[in-house]
This record gives C-alpha cells, sequence and structure tokens, in this order.
C-alpha cells in the first residue's frame, strides 16, 4: 500500500511531538490494565515499534483543528481512529497471512494467531474508551455509534473479501469491497471531529466523501498490485477483475478511470465540508491522482 | 460448563421477555449498520439461535434492579454483557476449535474462522454501542472504562491460557486461569450496575466478588471436566495440573477446597453489596456450593 505521507513529501505538516502524543494516548489507555509482563503488552509493544504513515491521525487531527476542538479532543480522536486502524493491520495480517508490516514480523507471525486475535479485540475496546475521553457536551453516545458502524462495515467487506474465491470474483463485487475496504474509517477522521463540533448535518457528504476516497485509494493501490496479483491470481484486485473481460492494457485505463471518479468525488464532497475543514482529505486527493497519472499498464 | 440457570433448576426468576427484550436489543444494534445479505448477518442469527442460560443478563438485570435504574438502562447493561459473553463465546469456540456451541455448530466451524474472528469484533463494539444507550449523567466514560478493563483481564487471561504448553504448566498458573478467566465478565455484571447508580465505592468489593466466583465456578467445572481433561492432558485444568502432584482422588479434594474456598469468598463479598442487590449472585454461589458437595473424584 502506497504511503501518504513520507519525510519526501510536504504532506506531513503536523509536529512530530503530536503524533507521538497520539501513540503515546494508545498505548497508556490499552496497556492500563495489563499485567506488566503480560503478552498483549508485549505484542502492542512490538507493534507500535513501527508507526507508520498516521496518516489517519493526521487527518483526525487536521479536521478537528479546523473544526475549533480543544486540543485534548484533537488528540483523544486522532488516538481513537489511530488505535482502530492498527487494530485492523493487526487482523488483517492474520487473515492474509502476512508475515511482515511496516518492515518487521507481524503480529501474528510474532506472536501467534491467538495473541493477534486477542490484541485486536484488546484494541478494538481501547478506541472506545479512548473516544470516552473526549469532552463531548452529550455526543459521545453518537461518536460510539458512529465508530460501531464504521467497524461494522469495514467488516462486512474484509468478509465479502475473504469469502469470494479468486475465479469467480466479478468487477461489481470488486469495487464494491474496494468501497467498503478503506472507506469507513476514512470516512471516520472526517466523521468524529464534525460529531464532536456538532456539525450533523455534514456527517452524510464526510461519510461519502471518506468511501470515495478509500475506494480510491484501494484502486490505486489495486493498480500498482497489479503484476503481482495478476501472478498470484488474486481477483481481489480491481485491476485483475477487469483483465478477466478487457485486455491487460485497457483493464488498467479502466481501473485508472474508475479510481479518478472516485477521488474526484471525494476531492468534491471534501470541498462541501465546513471551515474548509477536509483540507488535508483534499491535499492528499490531488496526490492519489498525481500517482494516479503517472501510474502506467 | 455447568449451567446456572435451567429450567429445571428455581433460580430463574426473571420473566423471559425481559431476557428476550436482552436479545433483541443486542440483535438489533449489532445487524443495523450491516446488509441484509451480510456474511456477519447470518453467522450472528445462527448464534443466537440458542441463547443459552443468559446467566450474564440475568446478573445484571437483578442487580440493576435492586439498584433503582430504570428497566430501560436494566436492559441495556444487561444487554452489553450479554453482548460481550457471546463475543468471547465465539472467539473461545474458535481459538479451542470446539465445533458445537449450544447444541449447534459453532460460528467458526459453520461460518469458517475468518466470519468468527469479524463477528467477535462487530459484537466487542456492539457492547459499547449498547453502553451508550444507557441514561447514565455522564458516567459513560466510567462504564466504557470498566468494560475495556473486563475484556483486557479476560483476554490476559485467556492468552495465558493457550500460551502455556500442557505439560509444564504449573497449579498455580491454572488458578490465575481459573480466576481471569470468568471472573471479569462476572464482575462487569456488578460493577456496570453500580457505576450507573453512582455507587463507586463498592466497586472494588464488586470487582473481587465476580473475580472469586468466576474462579469458583471455573474450578467446579475442572472438577466436573477432570475425567476428560486427564484422558487428554490438558493441564489448563487445575485438578489435571493438581494431580501431577498429588493423588487423584487428594487432587480432586484439593480442587473442591480450593473452589470452596473461592466461592465463600464471593458470597460474603457479594454480601456487602448495597441493597442486597448481588442476591442473584449469592444465589449461584449456594447453588455451586452444593454442586461441589455433591462432586466425586
Amino acid at each position: 500500500m502506497q504511503s501518504m505521507t513520507n519525510d519526501n513529501t510536504n504532506i506531513t505538516s503536523f509536529k512530530k511531538d503530536q503524533l507521538d502524543d497520539v501513540n503515546r494516548i494508545i498505548r497508556v489507555n490499552a496497556v492500563e490494565p495489563l499485567d506488566a509482563n503480560s503478552v498483549l503488552r508485549a505484542a502492542l509493544d512490538h507493534h507500535l515499534l513501527e508507526t507508520g504513515s498516521q496518516s489517519r491521525a493526521q487527518l483526525t487531527l487536521s479536521t478537528s483543528k479546523a473544526l475549533g476542538l480543544s486540543l485534548k479532543n484533537q488528540l483523544y480522536l486522532a488516538a481513537a481512529v489511530e488505535c482502530l486502524h492498527n487494530a485492523s493491520l493487526i487482523q488483517d495480517d492474520l487473515q492474509d497471512k502476512d508475515t511482515l508490516r511496516r518492515g518487521q514480523e507481524s503480529v501474528w507471525s510474532h506472536f501467534g494467531s491467538n495473541a493477534a486475535i486477542n490484541l485486536t479485540d484488546l484494541m478494538i475496546a481501547t478506541s472506545f474508551v479512548l473516544l470516552g475521553h473526549v469532552d463531548s457536551k452529550g455526543c459521545l453516545p453518537r461518536l460510539l455509534i458512529c465508530m460501531q458502524r464504521a467497524i461494522a462495515l469495514t467488516l462486512q467487506g474484509q468478509s465479502r473479501d475473504l469469502s469470494d474465491d479468486g475465479t469467480t470474483r466479478a468487477v461489481k463485487t470488486s469495487l464494491a469491497v474496494a468501497e467498503s475496504k478503506s472507506g469507513p474509517l476514512f470516512a471516520l477522521c472526517l466523521e468524529l471531529p464534525l460529531i464532536a463540533a456538532s456539525e450533523l448535518s455534514f456527517l452524510n457528504a464526510a461519510q461519502q466523501a471518506g468511501r470515495f476516497f478509500g475506494a480510491g485509494y484501494q484502486v490505486l493501490d489495486d493498480i500498482n498490485d497489479a503484476a503481482s496479483d495478476q501472478a498470484t491470481e488474486n481477483s481481489a484486485n480491481v485491476v485483475v477483475a477487469l483483465s478477466k473481460v478487457l485486455s491487460a492494457k485497457d483493464a488498467h485505463y479502466e481501473a485508472q478511470a474508475v479510481a479518478r471518479h472516485y477521488l474526484d468525488r471525494a476531492h468534491r464532497l471534501a470541498e462541501s465540508l465546513p471551515n474548509n475543514c477536509a483540507a488535508l482529505l483534499i491535499e492528499y486527493c490531488v496526490m492519489l491522482s498525481q500517482n494516479l497519472r503517472e501510474s502506467e499498464p
């Protein structure tokens, strides 16, 4: 998966210490109930050793700040989304049997499948506790429901992804997977701050913006992975699915067009949100569109 | 595992329709974000077809009622605990590779491991959403933390259980597992209502009562399963662990004494709680002690 934020881009406009705070908050809240010698604690520390791009934390921080939320609320909302994202990575690696994550051994590979399953549970639970730390003037139930919905939609996409076998998968299904796989968590980066800022009338647009951005992000990823996924006949990949009915070149151009469509829609929806709060998501859309133009069959 | 509540005992003093309401609340909140044809929905409906004893829901309802909580709060707190308990069953079956649950195929066996993993995630998330429905006058963050803590302690016990190999397990470890395996969720049945009733000074006693009750419950279970666990050399079983250093008969009597000790402590702590709110837990203690006296090596 392409990184949207590394030191070589100018996207990263957040102070590193805020992102460090986010990670510290995740860790403190996750390990608080655990014994010092717990396997779960060791597995969490192992996973958090490499933080990744923290692009979801950055999106949430940026949106929250633009909406005038307090620094504490910015940090806890970002920690909740980032914690959930990490839970999803640990579980994805287990379900896809990927042995590497961020250049080191994945949790299931190092600590076993059961530790990965248990750590995922703990981190999901911790994401909800982190929302509980937001000073939310009565909107906490709505934050909880919003997060559960994103989890449910992501899992639903994941179940669809895993339950289809590689050979009969339709293009339509692969697109539905692309929409639901990353979209709901990206949407959370906008939705949770909007809820905390009582801007409820924008939730629908935020949800759609996240969904389309996630889909564009996913299809671009599929384009980048097309060669290797073609070799393993992984038709969860949109390009691979398309190449069952089109030539390889046409499948590539069609996937490009689909991704562009998704990113354009995400961009326009993001612009409709208040206080230019999705400015960073718009930057991501522009950057991914650029990457898309440069991709070749 | 022995059932504490079936139609042949006089323990079940709750109206069946309240327990049906609890199940309905769990289902409605869990499936709300899902598509009609989602695998997750089918897996949940399959699992909920058989409700089991719902003893945790009954404990929570009973405690909540004694503390004067509204019917709505009684139901949502009970649903939150019961939902979490069901999540733990689905995951336990997967991790223990048990193919049967409540007389029908377990979720992982019927729908595959990934569906079981995903459904567990959804049900954990739903437990937190259910807490969000409690009219809690500002104590919702504390309810969330309390539930996350119970999850963390259960997972920690589970990790310990699974990571030890059968042959070197010490008696001490098997007792620690017994304490942490069921205790934290039983404690939740008392803790959550106490928090919602703002009776915070009793939380420590409630937590210990749950922990000791869970441990007694677990050791009695081990006594009942001793023969089969001895055959498979499953030294997660306290009796099997004890029989490595004692004769089979002495191991049985020692386990009986340990379970009696746990149940007595749970009983006394439960009596210290306000409004006789743990009356049902005390009934359970008395009933399990009776079962214990009747058990034979």
